[in-house]
């Protein structure tokens, strides 16, 4: 049975890449997309590389029939997205791209993101949207928020750690290099590239990026204490792609042991073999995740790296597998294309 | 029915690209993975991001059984690929990536590659393997060309406009940039990443390139008399992508209707409106080609760009719309991936 | 004896080229510099990678005291230039980068570029700034106006063949490809990493783009008839060059001959041995312009390819080598550096 | 008076280094380039963007006249450099830039490069060549063991902490991302532009990458007890530029205090404002090095991050440096170039 879908904020990188992902699932139709201001634009027009593929023109969202829509993807800014999801219908599936559904505490959301939230009801019935760990929860919900690029990827590496208690909590350091689709499409002078190839920069530095929020709420509700991480995110001259190194105290083969177990059986994480670790490379453009981890020489020091496409894995290939899960569908529908090298 | 394929040369550019693209087809299943050098070896050691496919590990040519194989993909070197085709069952389907079957004259061949043929008979049988103009031709073949990923560039552009008999042909300039994957996964100097990136260069000016001997062969048969034109080759700072900038005298208008007309029910050839010009960024990673003309501001002149991927319809995908031609296979299986922006 | 520099408009690309050439330069002291949106600001502020120099704030144009300045750089917008400049003071040096004095034909201006000029008095007096070919009008000059990079890339390749008559003025094609720095630090789309980046395309197809006006004035004027080129500009994903490659009829023997003795004895032109093309690699970040020549296939066909650094020879470089002229200093003064490579 | 320098091992991107900024040295002369498999070749072939320089042709090192050569630069990979330097006449001065001199233990030595070394007396004599910790013993020194370049970016972090006494010891993080050309103009596959561009990845994971011989040296002779830090490397898709982000316990006030005290004087070190971090875009193509500090949101832990030019302040910037105090000339000659930005 066809799935019908709308896509919100379908001008941005994130809604390409969902319609991208779509556009080889066997069972979803592309319904709707919205782009506010190029309203009446057909598709080809924001994004050519798309040209090929039969979809509806952008529409503003007050134009849309909602009722025949299954699910809606709802990929517009911080804010703005909590305002419209206020305004869709209660009984409509939704998969929030937006920061705006990820903490649940209205306290923590006020201080991370400086505005008090303006859906409370909603940040209460939200499912944080990462799909390896929540698989349960997100099946049966209506609201999945799908979670940060940089928050997904250290999740990846320190969940199962946590869970097992074969690191410290006190010490664990995550530096992270991250693509520069994952700033959006906005104009910024430091986003041209001729600002930004040929170097690369921290930013956020000491603690102060948003992602921390989810990192704090996710990490103390596992540990059943509270668990602060030192985050410094760095900024490359790539289009796609995170890469996260961690640095953790404890034993590297417990840590090993831990990630193994935890990923046998998911079809996207591959833990690679002990020793190696991934490069960003051999996931671009795909919903994989590929970990690895190294012993330090300094005993008791393990080093846990992880590679995954911001893009992909880290947004628009998550929020595609939740509304897998919630619509009952196979997870992997969609989302098994080989990575794009060279 | 599932046919069954081996790729021969499977670890460069092509051999990857071919898997990437058959792990999508519906009807495909690769039994066999041949590398001399590194036989033995997983894929996975060879190309890590397509570890998380269930792939035959790599074997030696003499090592594989044929008589289960329905097609064999061949991306060997030039010269190679001629010796290991000729010592092959010759009931066997064969793509060849290489240069070594696109000239079917001797002299040509001997000419342009500077060595004497060694298998003409399969010279003579092999069929020319621009799929969108010799396609019946193709559906019945036993052993395909795959044509010069610049020539097919330059194909799309100028056979339309030579069969309307729209263009003069004395003074058809042909400037055209490719990727660097062109030059496959071979260790020189000028492709390492500090040499080539940050900038660009001709190279094989003058009428130099060997792929002019696929222009000539086919213009001159295509227009009934000798036609020779001047192509200029660039070498660019990216993976993935060739642009071709063509020069022509004639009617633009003329030069874009007969590209309307030829490519109306191309699945993978896209002309865009008068005046719009492509990208490569829109056909990266996808078998599309986007062709786009517009008017000199000189009466009379009229220029044609054209964008395609060199991996996948230059080469790889073009392979594989081949193959689904030769087996009988619906011709857009695996194919229809949309490109990987941004 | 020292010579007092102003820079009006000195927070864009060309502004900070000119701050970093002069820093080297033995008799340039850098004593205004005018940012109006950015005024009160440190330099270091706006280039972080000018800090270590000691340079004057960021202040208006209306605060500074232009009577113990002896020449200005103009790096301003075009139609902002020759408003500002038709204020400063009328004994004052200036070398203005804009496109606003590069036409001296009003018409021709108001064509190109859409409005009429408002300083006709100015616009007469200006003399065009390509240094190798109006060098003792520059040296005279009170106002030069700066060529566009694309225009000055051109005429170094024609210029001496259009004056040798070596070549036919009716079929000459100019396929250039230049680097993003040429767009300005502008916040536009097409110019973020994520959409320029491992890509390319044509832009301004069809004989649209503005610096045309500079090749009909000039070759026209040279050639003492009309003469029309066919220019395509290209935009690549590096950050500094412009590789030009020029089709012409002719002999290739006769057009090299014609451009080394026009460029014998200058200092940064070089021209490479016969046959051989140049690279945007090689003039990175330096004020030297390599040109090569090959014979084509076809007879009487020859490929000449110039490359050069589209923001120093092209631009900045072009405008110091113009001051030095005018202010009677060494001509090569502040622009010996070695390019940048890798 | 001028001093003349001979440059072993010319042909490689250290050499193509030392000869951009010599070429703006008021006192030096290069009179012998040394290339053993290209010698006979002109320069300009080897490297064709230092093709305007007036240099001598490349030669073997058994065919340079040494007794009128005031210093030479050795730029010849590791093994190789030892043998040749204890050829070399005994009272030539020389700057070495391999690893071979680096280490002064010979235990250390064997254990790090896995082979014993072959001019003991010679490793004993050098002086380690981190010019702002060490130079007074080079300005009297005859041979100067260059520092690696990930060893040069960590010191200048880390040994200002040391010894201030301002940080724990024994918590110390690296996490330091270097460009391609780090890695030599060597050909292979990962340094191939198709494979190391468009993403990015760790490399010698665990501790075992050379240049912590040089951290566990330096450091520990600081300290006066030993010292041992965790230090990843990254292999980044940019051409020139270390970043260098390290993680200490500490107070960042102090922190920062003590990196201020340090390098009031220096002139090429800059420490930016509190809470600023550096990009390795601003340091591109020069000499300098900037360093910044930020607390983290975790009370006692405080960020450092430094970047520099490998091929500048990492290698042949330092270098020359060290050549300048040898010398008895101005530290700063040649030295002084702005950043190549955009």
């Amino acid at each position: 049975m066809t799935q019908n879908i709308a896509i919100l904020g379908a001008s941005g990188y994130t809604g390409a890449e969902l319609i991208r992902l779509i556009a080889t699932h066997p069972s979803m139709q592309i319904k709707a997309l919205s782009g506010e201001r190029k309203a009446g634009q057909p598709l080809a027009q924001v994004f050519p590389h798309l040209r090929h593929l039969d979809l509806p023109d952008l529409v503003k969202i007050a134009d849309i029939d909602f009722s025949d829509i299954d699910l809606a993807f709802c990929a517009l800014p911080h804010k703005t997205s909590q305002q419209v999801i206020a305004k869709l219908p209660r009984d409509l599936k939704i998969v929030d791209l937006s920061a705006d559904f990820r903490l649940s505490d209205p306290e923590a959301y006020a201080e991370w993101y400086g505005n008090p939230h303006s859906a409370v009801d909603l940040q209460k019935e939200a499912v944080y949207g990462l799909s390896e760990f929540y698989r349960e929860e997100i099946r049966s919900a209506r609201l999945v928020a799908g979670t940060g690029c940089n928050a997904a990827t250290g999740q990846f590496i320190l969940r199962p750690l946590i869970s097992a208690g074969v690191i410290g909590l006190d010490d664990i350091i995550l530096d992270l290099k991250c693509a520069v689709s994952g700033a959006g499409r906005s104009l910024k002078e430091n986003l041209l590239h001729a600002e930004l190839s040929e170097g690369y920069n921290a930013y956020a530095v000491g603690g102060t990026h948003r992602h921390l929020g989810e990192f704090d709420q996710e990490f103390s509700k596992l540990a059943g204490r509270e668990v602060r991480i030192q985050f410094t995110p760095h900024l490359l001259p790539v289009n796609r792609g995170i890469l996260a190194t961690c640095y953790v105290s404890g034993d590297a083969s417990a840590v090993y042991e831990a990630l193994v177990a935890q990923y046998a059986a998911e079809p996207f994480i591959e833990v690679l073999p002990m020793g190696e670790t991934p490069s960003t490379h051999h996931v671009r453009g795909s919903n994989f995740c590929h970990i690895g981890v190294a012993s330090d020489r300094i005993e008791g020091r393990a080093i846990v790296v992880a590679a995954l496409d911001n893009l992909t894995k880290g947004s628009s290939g998550q929020a595609l597998q939740n509304a897998n899960l919630m619509l009952g569908l196979p997870e992997t529908d969609g989302l098994m294309l080989a990575p794009c090298f060279p």
